[in-house]
């Protein structure tokens, strides 16, 4: 378990990240034009804000910093996203935020996936809604959620043969029927594509726990069909291309701050971005500093809000 | 999609594995005393048996062979293959069947896991009669089938810390409450064992095509708790102990048939036994002649009943 407020001894902090301080918090600041946030154990747990949140982005909007929000949760679509953040008086648009739902999308965009194939979907409603707005028709979802599987004799499972690819997110309605169906497609549909919005093993799906990710599902399929997906979420890059699109700054003006070494940092660090590590999410002081620790962010913080308080 | 009446072309047969024919016969026949067979794709497809297997057991035991059922599937215990070899018509001793619930079970025993503990299975019935057969206290399993998360703020997913172990096996009830369930109790209860009944990827739960096996709900496992199980079933040898206790038969003089070359063969193998594959199950002929499988069986045959056919 996550402690919220963990102690950070600055003796022990390793060698290659430097803990970010009212001395050195201003070097950081003057060189980055857009922070990129993640959400989950960055801006909220949960459905709960993180203390100082909201204030902490005012200050960096006031400061002229463009703020991006990029999340692995694929349960949400953008405008989804949105409407949660307006909810916990966050004023974020849309074009803000780049969710995995939508990366999934982009990424069978981009690739000219022909419009009359299907997608079949093991996630929740984000999916769905991100392939509807890109034009794709998706199948499966949180409606296959209830369908059971009829183990009996001379049955057959159908599966839609004009399946053309499979995105798999984090599910809290996983079942049999869904492996099976998605399994099918990837294994008998010729061509079928197999896409992971992500493979975090966990996640904050309520506020006082981790719960199993999308890595959870994806290596379920993985089991099954003995193959390995691509991945739009973090620590691909894929989604860097539609934020230099739309923003226009060089990379290394960019900030990641994250609460995850193997998704966040490493995103940072393969896009060329700085990068911050929050302790407020997955990651505690000594896992960053555990010798089998390879992934090293520049800084590292408490939370958020410190930013706030160091330059206050 | 596999051919249950494939040609098989002598002239591209692979180097090292032999296609059994009337000729060969008797030297695999003679040099053996007892003979394993897995049981999905091997004796039956879902609860179909294949064709000409009782007559082949018959003369296998008319002439004297020793007759062991070693099967991955873990949803059923001892007893309850014991009914379905009956039920259709074989007649086979508990004592002759090793499944993967009972060798969960026994993985426990011979490790001196305290009966204080509890075992949280995520899996079928087999292996909570095999555990409570053992001596141990199950939790989980059917019942958690139809168990739903509630993801609200402030509520706390509670897991029994008296658990000691999760056994995972093949789950057609699979649920995101029991993978919480199970990432728990390996996450936080210290020292708790993970435990694989096997990691087949795929099983023929009807007759007429493949399904999720086991392997699908390991990984998941995987993904969300970031540890590898220790496996139980095949390919590991950890059932060989108590075959060999039972049968005092050298392994030289064993011949293990199967469908799988991952599980069956490689078990095999590992054991020192013999080696047939059989092609009625999840292994093509092309499979195993693919330049990428490096498992080779000693021989390959389309089915157990050309046993019979080529020493009749």
């Amino acid at each position: 378990m996550e402690n919220n407020a963990i102690k950070i001894d600055n003796e022990s902090s390793p060698s290659s990240s430097l803990l970010l301080t009212p001395q050195n918090v201003d070097s950081l600041f003057n060189s980055v034009e857009a922070f990129l946030f993640d959400c989950d154990g960055v801006i909220w747990k949960g459905d709960k804000l993180i203390e100082g949140v909201p204030e902490t982005l005012e200050m960096l909007r006031s400061k002229g910093k463009k703020l991006v929000f990029v999340t692995n949760n694929s349960t949400k679509s953008r405008k989804q996203y949105a409407k949660k953040f307006c909810s916990l008086g966050i004023s974020v648009t849309e074009e803000e935020i780049f969710s995995s739902s939508f990366a999934a999308a982009m990424y069978l965009k981009v690739n000219d996936f022909p419009r009359e194939k299907k997608v079949y979907v093991i996630g929740e409603e984000g999916i769905l809604e991100e392939l509807e707005l890109a034009g794709f028709t998706g199948l499966g979802g949180p409606e296959d959620g209830k369908k059971k599987v009829e183990l009996k004799p001379n049955c057959l499972f159908e599966h839609d043969k004009s399946v053309g690819a499979v995105v798999v997110g984090l599910d809290q309605y996983i079942n049999y029927y869904k492996l099976q169906y998605g399994t099918l497609c990837i294994r008998e549909n010729p061509g079928c594509l197999f896409i992971a919005t992500n493979r975090d093993a966990v996640g904050h799906m309520s506020d006082l726990q981790e719960w199993p990710g999308a890595g959870c599902m994806v290596a379920a399929v993985c089991g099954s069909t003995q193959k390995e997906p691509i991945v739009v979420g973090k620590p691909s890059t894929f989604m860097m291309d539609f934020l230099l699109q739309k923003f226009q700054i060089s990379t290394s003006k960019m900030c990641m701050v994250g609460d995850r070494l193997d998704t966040d940092i490493l995103f940072g660090q393969n896009a060329g971005c700085k990068t911050l590590l929050v302790l407020s999410g997955v990651t505690t002081l000594s896992a960053l500093q555990d010798p089998s620790n390879i992934i090293q962010p520049d800084y590292y913080v408490n939370k958020v809000s410190d930013i706030l308080k160091f330059l206050g």
